[in-house]
């Protein structure tokens, strides 16, 4: 094992509000342990284009030329989406493309790097997977290491991914707000919101923590772990119209009739060059329009888009501090001689929460998806059980930094009126 | 005049996410005074239908029957959207439906009523004005006071409305955060950000905002009171192509070409009661699909949607106490004798900055729209001047009640990363 004093970092795919809280506890870790720290510019693609920051000269105190200031790297952990940039950029197998490992190799020679480490999601497991085959192959002394990033939720290894809990505070806070907007005029109303979450319905389940402090929306949470059912959906939406005024549905973009093919025609939707869906998958207007065709009444269609994964100004203080934490565990882990590894969180209490930080082969959960689990979902396929709620709430805790009339993470607003609280 | 004793308070109109800080502020002062306070649910349509709430029996710590705890008013400041629900209801001219007042009236008698608030926007102080002269004209002696209130701040008679800071500041946060995450690959994108506001510019304005703390978005803004021009935008677009990958541009939801039609074509635009566009506009997709044939990159179109006038998980401390007062003085002003009045925002000193709370005549602002002026647009139309910024600034302010990595109301982000600053 080689003694490591220069590691190189990235950021790759889609941002969060808090990976760049990763990111500062990898300076701070990295230079506690007087480790130099090279950031490449848009991850792997952008380092192999040469591209690269001296992490240390930036925020180092005794190298920091006034560029930041003295709070930089506290600054930085509140700075949404990647500040090193990103990209998304699939590797080749290494059997198959030597020349492109020779090139990578070659690049991490001339800045004398002797560790790496990858702050990502499943698809950035792939890319820490296949250098560190490489490495492993050719006998190369360089660890690399992969950090989890994913609003998403939908990576295996870990018990949750930072950016998540932010993401779902997010979600569930607006589902609050949007359904006492929706319900004003008394009248009957629909209102559909889409979240993100690719193939996983984690994020949209988020959504049900809308319903913790007393509200009644949503009403209806769509996954993409259940066939779309049409006739279902406006079954049951007829039905809620037999009791309440304001319907509010959750869609994931993710949801998939039982064919397997999106709610919106192939031709509309638009795919990454990992093969995923890319976003704004449009199933908020689908389904409005979906509506339109049963319903008379006012319907809205509201795209979260990606306002949810970088609301740093709703962001979960316990996935703030957990992306720090597993920042620092990355450089930590290369320390301790650790290679094709992702750092990661297991839980092992709900109450009190309480994490501890693990390492797991990337090769066991690289291109892999975390589904919502069965026993997560209700018997009618349109819910949550107590069992995904449990395993939600510790995720948006703010801890000691709750806001005026804030509990649990969330807004506690006054009771409704009813309809009988009257004159 | 006579003594007052029962004051019935209505909301009316879009909601916003410190609306309720006014109905608050009108109780607590209610109470102080000794007044009993009767709610029109669903404004003045729910309240000739005989739809009531007692709020006094609801609120007043003495008759409160544990329905809200004690901190009941403060929690209603902090819940968004119209407690009381609320209506777009067109009053008829009195001379031409006289029945209709008739009922109004018996309503009023039945319930002992002897002044009336009404919260609400331009379309609510017609409802104020037409009740008043009705009165006025059949000797009835029930004052009616108007208090101000809607996000698109586009009401004559205040230097602006409660509710207008807090969308402003939701709208400056949100723009600050999409256009991190916007530039993250690194490669040429254009994000169209479209905002509420009716034919008024100022929540699109507003949005300049997001500059303040040294971020380089929004780049363009485009508002109702600048003709939409087409090769302009184009030609303005390809320029700032030259010197940057990730536009940003923020469409006002009202913005029309320089014949007065919308941008969207008249089928796919709803109208409300009073003649008004109706949300969801469309512009962002407009814009988006305008800018697909003339640019080969990434584009996104988001619609802030309704999520900018609920979200009280980032109100404004200024507009949320603002709010209040205006309540408040609503009340103070139905004891000082006035009627056909709305109580208003007279702004004394920009820095520091001191507002005091006058009267003004509805007769001389139903029905008007306030839109930005000439000095506050910049001469290519596609900006704000230095005296709409210092107009804007204070009204988004927290002052003490600062989150962490928080300045004057905005998120303070680390200096992005130059293309210089490498290694």
């Amino acid at each position: 094992m080689c003694t490591i004093k220069k590691v190189l970092v990235g950021q790759s795919g889609g941002p969060t509000a808090v990976i760049n809280a990763s990111l500062a506890g990898v300076i701070r870790q990295a230079h506690e342990h007087g480790l130099e720290i090279i950031g490449m510019r848009n991850g792997i693609e952008g380092f192999l284009e040469g591209r690269t920051a001296n992490l240390t000269d930036l925020f180092h105190p005794a190298r920091n030329h006034h560029t930041y200031g003295k709070q930089a790297v506290e600054l930085l952990a509140r700075t949404p989406s990647s500040f090193l940039g990103s990209c998304r950029y699939k590797l080749p197998d290494y059997e198959k493309d030597l020349p492109f490992y020779q090139h990578l190799a070659h690049s991490l020679a001339s800045l004398d790097i002797d560790g790496i480490l990858y702050i990502g999601g499943n698809d950035s497991m792939d890319t820490v997977e296949k250098i560190s085959a490489y490495f492993a192959a050719n006998h190369t002394d360089i660890p690399v290491i992969g950090i989890p990033k994913t609003i998403d939720n939908d990576l295996e290894g870990t018990d949750h991914t930072p950016g998540f809990g932010s993401a779902a505070r997010y979600i569930a806070t607006v589902v609050q707000e949007l359904a006492r907007d929706a319900e004003v005029y008394g009248k009957p109303s629909i209102t559909i919101i889409e979240t993100m979450g690719r193939d996983a319905g984690w994020l949209g389940a988020a959504s049900a923590l809308a319903r913790e402090k007393n509200e009644q929306a949503p009403d209806i949470i769509l996954l993409p772990e259940v066939a779309f059912d049409e006739e279902r959906l406006i079954s049951k939406i007829g039905a809620l119209f037999e009791c309440k005024k304001s319907i509010i549905i959750v869609a994931s973009e993710g949801v998939r009739r039982p064919n397997g093919s999106t709610l919106l025609a192939k031709s509309k939707v638009r795919m990454d060059a990992f093969g995923h869906l890319a976003d704004q998958s449009g199933n908020a207007l689908y389904l409005a329009e979906l509506c339109q065709k049963h319903f008379d009444c006012k319907i809205r269609g509201i795209n979260l888009n990606s306002l949810q994964r970088c609301a740093i100004h709703a962001a979960s203080e316990t996935d703030l501090r957990e992306a720090w934490q597993l920042g620092a565990a990355g450089v930590d882990a290369l320390l301790a001689g650790k290679t094709a590894c992702m750092v990661g969180l297991q839980r092992v209490s709900d109450t009190p929460y309480q994490t501890e930080i693990h390492c797991v082969a990337v090769a066991e959960i690289a291109n892999k998806v975390k589904h919502v689990p069965a026993d997560m979902i209700s018997n009618d396929g349109c819910w949550v059980t107590e069992k995904a709620l449990t395993y939600l709430r510790p995720l948006i805790s703010n801890g000691n930094h709750e806001a005026e009339s804030q509990e649990d993470g969330l807004p506690v607003f006054i009771p409704k009126l009813s309809q009988n609280n009257g004159f």
